[in-house]
């Protein structure tokens, strides 16, 4: 592949890898009969962390690697990425989040068989907040997005050893997950909660309850808001 | 922005993120319904350490980052910083730890109004000693911000290739935590706990108690006698 | 040594080191009167991502490391290792297993003698499904192990500075654990299990259970699976 | 300080940095009203692994920061270092080691007279095998430290970008640590164990109990045993 193929190919494949490596460690943790149940909150935050570390690797060879709709919002706005390209690259990323769903779905087959609490399942796939609030919900999601948008900013302005910045990226998502996660699970990413969210919608799922649609605006409007603020505010210093 | 400007945003934006990730751990480990809650001490001493190395790299491509009044001492010491640059350094540290604590409080909107107990709330605020002894909570700050300050001075003895400082730094504030951190909650930096007690008193919480303002001095002195310390020592080594 | 025979010897020692030290940290968390006894699934996964690291770096200074048949496999395809080279190796990397388990028993040989749970010693040696099911398992094992050789071979394509690589490796072995590990244990290595497996079978084990020898084809076949995929994929693309 | 007297001093500092570190998290986790108390054994691990890329990095500008008898050993039966400086090494590090040991029992002063268990004290100074076995304990001793000292040789015979090893070094201890420390708590460092023994017999705690000196044999003659075993392993290799 070449050219923007393989640009768009890399979101979607680097995508793909982000959510079969990052819901898995949340279904590891939550389906039942697996030998990480119940393995917590720090397994969970560093599963996310090291599933973006590698997403970023793996996709970083045939492109920009963003993975993520408000990344590439930011990026747009600052002028890192042309405005034409932003559609096509939020497409890709939905369609490989979706697609890596079905490969955890297909990873712990037998334990989704097993687990028949539907909050657990719809936990493997899209985000929730612990106490249902717009305000604070919004504001949780807009804050670890800017957290994110405006640091991955700041990397661009350092200079790294080659290969070293996934691996930081990896400990940015680690701390946005262990400090500003606890409170509606840090999609802070549209396609990683939307595109999870179809697939739920869509398998044939044994104990499947509600999709939660209901809330499927806020991992997505507030992540861009935060990438918006950390854009404009990164444009204003440099 | 440019020059000094620079320099000081810099300090308080550096700052405003650490504490946003610092005492964002707190909460999120503290507070009713967080998805983290009673994930330990684990989450939060990697909570503390990754939010120092992303704080240093957001800061650190504007200024020289030391986002810890402690560790400003210490490099006006060893002549590392002019000290006419002492001052409004802290005074930057002081006002970003402030609006730092401010969003935590904006991320956990929800949670805060949920959590009754006032100790763990000003705890995602401010430290606070497990045994109250004037002795032994000096001795361990002081001690702890002897390992920090003397660590960073040879940190710059060391050559790293390009961007690997602060993920060392961030390994420097996960040792300390885990190691030190027992006694006195490691505030090790002035900025960090007098900030954010300044929140605490302001900030219209909704079960807060009092914001202990007799223990403020502990984490204030101690850490500064701790720089003082280490300071010294590189000197005469050097 | 030099030539051929480092490199064989190389696949032969890296395997035994990254045997004693992975199955090292399950006999530590599942033995009885170990200190880490409980220590759980976190350290469980910490514990063999460093232990690849090491492997790596133990090896890498005498072959290309792969320490594990299907990494073998998937190179072969790709050609970056020679066909005739193919069966050596995994005979060295099996061979390096056996002589793993081996130092893990007598790492812990009064351990052994205080369990008695047949199943608990097995799980030092061997990997297991928690939910018995062909279609499950070996799907499970073959996407751990795309996500594997996939990443090996983008990494490939990444250029990293010097000593950097097995730390990656380190990070890629502790995500596939905790994301994709909770169903069979993540062996994504036949040598990993069939080499254990054979000790377990042989070693005068005081509380020795059935070695299972009817589910060892799973973690030999599924892995090859995955590792064909992987390198096909990785074809197309490049 | 310069030529001789500042590399014995770096290895006196940096023993001191690595015991005030290590027995530090033993400390915060075993001692009474500790915030770290029952952090358990991936908090021991991890802060044994950061304090000893920290001693790295200290005592690193000033001397090869061996830090442990058994490396100093090892290193100068391959060469690396000059016969004559054998002993005088293992005295710093021994003093050292006790100076970081009276440095945690002061960082930890009001816990110490909260702690009533003499076995929990005496563990915040030197190692004790779960189960007392002259077998067992000493290949488990000799089987870490062999890791330990041949990782060491093989980290020789890389190439690492600049500022990297010690990381690397603090993923060997977590290794180990995770992985071999289950039975005896992993001294694999003569100094680590007989300074911290010396501390605690000397040291006026309200609660102590018998030193066991019955059992400092052990972490001295096993490591090594361990450490010759590699360095000959090495030399036939190399």
């Amino acid at each position: 592949m070449t050219g923007q193929t393989l640009t768009l190919f890399s979101e979607f494949l680097g995508t793909m890898f982000l959510i079969l490596l990052g819901n898995g460690v949340v279904a590891a943790v939550s389906l039942k009969k697996s030998k990480a149940e119940g393995a917590g909150w720090v397994a969970i935050t560093m599963g996310w962390g090291a599933a973006v570390t590698l997403a970023v690797y793996i996709a970083g060879f045939m492109g920009p690697a963003h993975l993520n709709p408000a990344v590439t919002l930011g990026f747009a706005i600052t002028g890192d990425l042309a405005w034409g390209m932003v559609i096509p690259f939020i497409l890709a990323q939905v369609a490989g989040a979706i697609l890596g769903s079905v490969l955890v779905w297909l990873t712990y087959l037998a334990h989704y068989k097993e687990t028949t609490d539907p909050g657990a399942i719809l936990g493997t796939f899209a985000t929730g907040a612990e106490i249902r609030d717009n305000t604070s919900n919004v504001m949780s999601e807009a804050i670890g997005t800017f957290v994110l948008v405006f640091a991955l900013l700041a990397f661009g302005q350092n200079v790294f050893t080659e290969g070293l910045n996934p691996l930081v990226v990896g400990v940015l998502i680690l701390s946005i997950g262990l400090s500003l996660g606890g409170s509606t699970g840090y999609a802070i990413n549209p396609a990683r909660d939307l595109g999870p969210r179809i697939a739920h919608q869509i398998l044939p799922l044994a104990n499947k309850g509600d999709s939660k649609w209901e809330y499927a605006w806020v991992p997505i409007v507030a992540p861009m808001l935060g990438a918006v603020a950390a854009a404009l505010l990164y444009l204003v210093i440099v």
